[in-house]
C-alpha cells in the first residue's frame, strides 16, 4: 500500500482545519499512519517564516514579496516534513499547500499561475499532492462563516477585501477543472459528518 | 544629472562593506546624495528576513529555500528602499545584490543561473543596478583576509568550505565576461585608498 499526499484547500471559512482534523482521524481509524500538518509552516524553519507572513497589517509585504515567502517555507516543509513522512509510509494531510499560492498569490493578487509554479519548480522540484481536495461554499455562505470565526479579528490575509476572496474561490474552480485527476472539489456545506464522508469518498480510488 | 543605483560585489573577506562606506564618503564629497545600503536587508522586512538568513547553523536552509528568501528580501529592498530613493534622485550604493545570490546559490550552490534571474523577475521584475562593481583579489589574499576578520566566527554563509569560495569568485569573472558594461572586476589589493580610487575610475562615465 503506497502513502499518499494529500492537500486540503479552498478559501477562509470553509471548514478546513476541522476536515483536516476529521479526515485524519478517519483515516488513522481505518489503520493508516497519519502526520496532520499545514500551510504555512510544518516544518521549523517554515514555522518561522509563517511568523513574518501572518503577523503584522495587511500590506506590509507586496503580493510578489509575499508568494517569495511562501514558497520558501514550503521548500522547507517539503524537504524536512513531508517528503519524509511519505518516505517512511506515512500518509499525510496538508492543510493548504501550492494550491493556495496559485490561488491567493497568483489569481488573486495579479502573480499569475506560470509564476507561481515556476517558484515551486525552483524551491521543491514541482512536487504536487497526490490529491487535493477543495472545500467549496457559496461565497455568501463562505463570509458568513469566516466573519463567525473570526468574531472581528482576522489574521492579515483573511482580513481582505470581499472581492480577494471570490476570486479566490474562482481559481480553485478553475484548478479542478485543469487537473480533474489531481483536484477535487467537495461540497463544504452540510453537518461537519457529512463534509467529511465526501471527502473520504472523493479518497476512494487512492485508500486501502 | 540622473540618479543611479550602484552595486558592490565579490566574495568574502575582498573588503566589500569598507569600500562601500568609502566610496559613499567620496560621492558624498563630489556632492552627490548618495544613500549606503546592503543586501541581505535594508528595509524592515528584509532585515527580518536577514535574521532567517544569518542565525541558525550551515545546514538550517537547503539552497533551494534559501534562495528563495534572498529573493523575498531584495523584492521588499527595492520596492521599499531602493527604488524610491533613485526616484527622489539619490545615488544608491548597495553592499551585495543580485549577483551574490547569482554567484553563491545559482553557480555555487547548483540552484542555476536561470532559476535565480526567474527568482528576481518575480520579485523584482528583474531591476539591475546601473553599474555592478565587483571587488577581486586572488583566492589565497581572499581567505587569508577572510580569517582575520571573522577570527573564528564566520556567520552561516561565511563559514563553509573553500571550495564553495572559490566557485563563487570564478562566477563573479564569469558575470563581467557576460555584461561588461554593466559589470566591471576591480583589484581589490592594495590599500583602501588605492581601491577606492579604482571604484572610482570604473564609475567616471556615469559620474556627473
Amino acid at each position: 500500500m503506497t502513502a499518499r499526499f494529500i492537500s486540503l484547500e479552498g478559501g477562509e471559512g470553509v471548514g478546513k482545519s476541522t476536515q483536516a482534523r476529521r479526515l485524519a482521524d478517519a483515516l488513522r481509524a481505518r489503520g493508516l499512519d497519519v502526520l496532520l500538518t499545514r500551510e504555512p509552516g510544518g516544518s521549523p524553519g517554515a514555522e518561522a517564516i509563517r511568523r513574518l507572513l501572518l503577523e503584522g497589517d495587511a500590506n506590509r509585504w507586496s503580493p510578489s514579496a509575499e508568494a517569495l515567502l511562501f514558497a520558501a517555507a514550503r521548500a522547507d516543509h517539503v524537504a524536512k516534513t513531508i517528503d519524509p513522512a511519505v518516505a517512511a509510509g506515512r500518509w499525510v494531510i496538508c492543510d493548504r499547500f501550492l494550491d493556495s499560492s496559485r490561488a491567493y498569490q497568483g489569481a488573486a493578487g495579479g502573480i499569475g499561475d506560470a509564476a507561481i509554479l515556476g517558484l515551486h519548480q525552483v524551491g521543491s522540484g514541482g512536487r504536487l499532492p497526490d490529491r487535493t481536495l477543495v472545500l467549496a461554499l457559496g461565497d455568501a455562505d463562505a463570509a458568513a462563516r469566516a466573519d463567525a470565526r473570526d468574531a472581528g479579528c482576522p489574521d492579515r490575509i483573511g482580513g481582505r477585501e470581499q472581492g480577494f476572496h471570490t476570486r479566490v474561490a474562482a481559481a480553485f474552480r478553475d484548478f479542478a477543472r485543469q487537473e480533474p485527476d489531481r483536484v477535487r472539489l467537495v461540497d463544504a456545506s452540510g453537518d461537519e459528518a457529512q463534509v467529511t464522508d465526501r471527502l473520504l469518498a472523493a479518497l476512494a480510488d487512492l485508500l486501502p
